[in-house]
């Protein structure tokens, strides 16, 4: 075995799932170095989760790829719930929109995770020169405790091997899942990654000295495993066979996401998907006709569809095409720590497992790295002070709490034998689990995330309670300390993300979503709502914040490195409520239009809450909940997530918003 | 000089600008064996034609690809006119939308020519195995006139030469224009194109022999000059200079359209850019201080910032990035001919040129190949008789004349000195000119385009009078001859592009365009609009004529290649009124959702005009004219151009339209 030397790194990704693959894209963004590892020596082609929340669009649209999702992936639009009726037989009972209308300017989606990883890849191959390093096998993990604090330490020793063809073969090959070749969506672009690795390394060992690592190598973590973390939870007792199919079926719904709850026979979920591919989740019953627990591995694909077709009779059911299947139990349970000394954390599979019906787990596991990825990004650049990892924690483990109860709760009323009547309390009332459904549709929608008081979100109450018990607080957080005026602006919520409408660009008239520009670039924002710059006061209003912005010490300058573009660490975004045309933006205070010597005025960061000549009114004041008069100031951490609210005369609470997240410059 | 082998194909395009790669396109979608040819060494990488009109997106998107002009591209929303005032200084007199509000779902663009060329050359790598051979250099043509009307013939021999290194390069560069390096747009995927030859038979010649031809070898063709043809026009004495800068500038408006006028030193048009650039149109005086005419290659990059500045002032304008800059004088120009025999065709510059400033040159281009592409695809295949062709040249021939006349009519008034008052008869009326900029708009767009009586349009009145005066028309057309409904429909206009709104797919409640499923892949449309089907009488009258039409004498059956699936030639889409949840898909007749094997149901035919979820109502039956209680059919080519319109009891006038046109197959 030929030892390479050692290396360092900022930054090691072990695992290149969603999850790692979304730290790997915050490293690109942020521009630091890092690498990211995966013992599989090809990429993904089928099967797998495929869910795509609305949050998760909103998030890949931030990174720019968002509409590759959008153009290639089945979108949802309707639940159906097929329930039996008094003679047993299934009916269409009820039909509810899948993603709640308004809450969003994404709706839910498919899309096979090959594809999204391919999105991944293009966007890293953009703004980075990170390649996935596959068939590398982690062996060996060490970290000096005592350095932890030291900003220009590398306390990470991560030793690693990359593997011969033979060795990641069999790595790749080691799952107990047969699966079918998926032809249909082997893109052509996806081609030179059917094998990828680390060429040229192959037998070799590696020791890298890392400032960071996040392990998000799934639910067998082995580098959750070497911390000694525990997985707390339990493992339930339904069984679930899966199918793709290309369905042969007189069932009507079949292009529907329906959720069939049979008289005797079990529950099946149906998730339409691209290329005429839908994906059937069934329950199969636990014991055999001997009363015995069945074995999980005599499962066969045959076995399931007649379950299937058990579910769904008198429709019938068969296919031509199978593309994947599997079979599972569901296991529910929560990492005990997401973090060692903020220098490890551990992200996604492992540190939460649960059910994939709810379409939850790749999307929940990729908002842990986007979580993680920026603040780790700003403080290894030395903008950002160690403290906010702290919060990484204290936020996602409570994420990762709430998904569990919400899917045991879900998973339950699923798997459960419908009511007969009333009276029957074995069984499950459908009118309950139609409740259930629609309240769960704003928690799997991703949006209904509120990260809690910390030296992040600027919001009142106990920073422990909100998380997950940790402390992530400040000085200016708790009882009748610093905190937001969140009563200027009833929709954007403090602690959740930034809602996005569509505003016009002050200096074109294009209609734009304004979330399109909380781009995932490592940025804070400050986005002031001027309000009616037709009124005399108001302009002076507004222009009195331009000028203290402006001034030598104002958090602009203070936490900008001086070579920097003047918004390279903050930037400011203007939404005045309008007309538009009486506002010329030359006349605005510079610093909402910054001059450049080579390409002039900036043209790209003020916008009106004004009509468009295409598509409507976005009634951005009336949406956002801010007075059209007055306006607000928000801060926007680089999730969007909302940090701050204050008035326009509130530069003080704005300075010290950032003293506490950032470090000064020189 | 080796002599290659003869060769055979198909179809040879000679030039492979966006004329030659639309052709391109439509022979990759139809599978038939396409050749394209140019003598430039390169693709090109900046300046050039970039305005894309509404009907240009909706050709790509039929295409699939307009969703990446439509995110890379400047979106033009306003149009600002600036005119002196009393005292000479330019105002902003006038705002209006640049595209017609409600005409399309796409608005105008603007996004640089080689990007426009980079999505044809992805789009015909991803169907088909057409590659664009550079270099390459036709030098002779001869055509077997005799062969004409043999289907199987190739009367055409074209000898070609395969230039070496230096004779490419100098091709690229044997024009009078010197232009900079694009940096900011050379995107990655465009490096491979840089230099991309017919590689391996540099410096060979080769004879092909093809079946079909089509000359879009530019204003200078030499395919027109083999044919003798001639161009009738004119050349003005109007200079013009092009910058495209990123400016440096006071001027409010520098991020619109804009048209200047100034008092006394001539116009502007502002044309604001992707990558913050601006492309600038310049009227420069035709005399110099010494009142001689000005030598227009002696004119520099400075010469034409000055006259800017000298327009624009008091406003300031600089640029420390220019990208590209030109100068020329304007020719109005039509080809006498568009066609050799219907096997040699002329398109593009190569017989039509005029000025560049309304954005209409590359456009109107794109759509001469669009209309011939299909024709000539359908009769190589031997599915279409050859008498189709001929209409191309009174299609294309009258639109070039219509533009010619539109051109010279808006350059008058662009170019003209403003009026100072009422009484100033040599000035421009400023009145005038906005008035001409609002009708032209429609123009613009390409969606006035209005295709006269002909086999392939059944509507009333003389096919010569309608097109150029080429005889087009057949036994079914003319005075009280078969001539389509129009009142059935009345926004769906015998001759003009199909419109585009909103339905929802009935079958998984998706809200999508109507207009995204008319697909450029050569197929006729048989649209139906199924009324309401609630209605027991409508009901049966849907379900009659789809009894019709899948007998074994239907259109459908007699004009399918047996061997072939059914909806391969023609395709049968459905509307109906709603609402969606009282049909069933499967309850409709097979033909409306044809069964295949392997797959299944088709769920993609039948839409619904309903309410979405979350994008409002569509209005189709409303917005397309159509009574929502009995419907209509419809008959849109392969070019989304309405065909015929009429009940759905009408299978006999189907029948006599198809007929007409398509070939009986076995």
């Amino acid at each position: 075995m030929v030892q390479l030397q050692d290396s360092h790194c900022d930054l090691l990704i072990t695992g290149a799932g969603p999850a790692g693959l979304m730290a790997a894209l915050w490293a690109a963004r942020c521009g630091i170095h890092a690498r990211i590892v995966d013992k599989r020596g090809t990429k993904i082609f089928n099967g797998q989760a495929d869910g795509l929340q609305c949050r998760t669009l909103e998030i890949f649209d931030s990174f720019g790829f968002a509409d590759r999702v959008w153009k290639e992936s089945n979108h949802m639009l309707e639940i159906c719930l097929w329930n039996p009726d008094e003679t047993g037989r299934i009916r269409r009972t009820d039909r509810i929109p899948d993603t709640i209308p308004g809450i969003s300017r994404f709706q839910q989606v498919v899309l096979h995770q090959g594809r999204i990883e391919r999105f991944f890849l293009d966007s890293l191959k953009e703004y980075s020169h990170i390649k996935i390093e596959r068939g590398v096998l982690p062996e060996q993990l060490e970290i000096d405790h005592s350095k932890a604090e030291d900003h220009h330490a590398y306390p990470i020793k991560a030793k690693i091997r990359h593997l011969d063809d033979d060795e990641a073969t069999q790595a790749q090959n080691g799952t107990n899942v047969p699966d079918g070749l998926f032809r249909s969506s082997l893109a052509k672009d996806d081609t030179d990654d059917l094998i990828r690795k680390s060429r040229g390394k192959e037998g070799t060992t590696e020791v890298i000295h890392a400032k960071y690592m996040i392990g998000c190598d799934g639910a067998h973590s082995w580098t959750r495993r070497q911390l000694g973390f525990q997985m707390q939870g339990e493992q339930t007792d339904f069984i679930w066979g899966v199918l793709d199919i290309v369905p042969i079926t007189n069932f009507p719904d079949i292009r529907m996401r329906c959720a069939i709850h049979s008289a005797k026979s079990g529950s099946i979920m149906i998730i339409p998907r691209e290329n005429k591919l839908v994906r059937l989740y069934i329950q199969l019953t636990e014991v055999n006709s001997a009363g015995q627990q069945v074995d999980r591995s005599k499962i066969t694909p045959e076995i399931i569809l007649k379950a299937a077709q058990k579910i769904m009779s008198p429709y019938e059911l068969a296919y031509d095409y199978c593309d994947w299947w599997t079979a599972y139990q569901i296991g529910q349970r929560v990492g005990n720590l997401f973090s060692c000394d903020d220098r490890v954390f551990l992200a996604g599979d492992a540190v939460h497992t649960h059910s994939p019906k709810a379409g939850q787990g790749m999307n929940v596991s990729m908002h842990d790295t986007y979580n993680l990825g920026w603040k780790i990004g700003l403080v290894v650049k030395g903008l950002a002070k160690r403290s906010i990892l702290r919060t990484y924690q204290s936020e996602r483990r409570r994420i990762a709490q709430d998904l569990i109860a919400f899917d045991h709760r879900f998973s339950r009323l699923f798997s459960g034998r419908p009511a007969r009547d009333a009276a029957d309390e074995a069984g499950i009332s459908m009118a309950e689990f139609k409740d259930a459904f629609e309240k769960g549709n704003m928690f799997a929608s991703g949006l209904a995330v509120d990260y809690g008081a910390s030296i992040l979100v600027a919001k009142p109450g106990d920073s422990g309670d909100q998380g997950d018990g940790t402390h992530v607080g400040s000085k200016a957080n708790g009882t009748g300390a610093f905190v937001g005026k969140q009563e200027l602006a009833s929709n954007i919520k403090l602690g959740m993300r930034f809602p996005s409408f569509q505003v016009l660009n002050q200096s074109d008239a294009r209609p734009w979503h304004f979330g399109h520009f909380l781009k995932s670039d490592g940025r804070f924002r400050i986005i002031v709502f001027a309000g009616n710059l037709q009124d005399e006061k108001q302009w002076k209003r507004l222009q009195g914040f331009g000028g203290s912005l402006a001034k030598p010490d104002s958090v602009i300058r203070r936490f900008t490195p001086t070579a920097k573009p003047i918004d390279s660490v903050i930037e400011i975004l203007v939404i005045h409520s309008g007309p538009r045309q009486k506002v010329e933006l030359l006349d605005l205070h510079e610093i909402f239009h910054p001059f450049d010597e080579k390409r002039g005025w900036d043209y790209e960061k003020v916008f009106v809450d004004d009509v468009s000549y295409h598509e409507g009114h976005g009634e951005a004041y009336k949406n956002y909940g801010v007075d059209k008069e007055s306006g607000c100031v928000a801060i926007a951490r680089p999730d969007q997530h909302v940090g701050w609210i204050g008035e326009l005369e509130d530069v003080k609470d704005i300075d010290r918003y950032f003293s506490e997240v950032l470090i000064a410059q020189v």
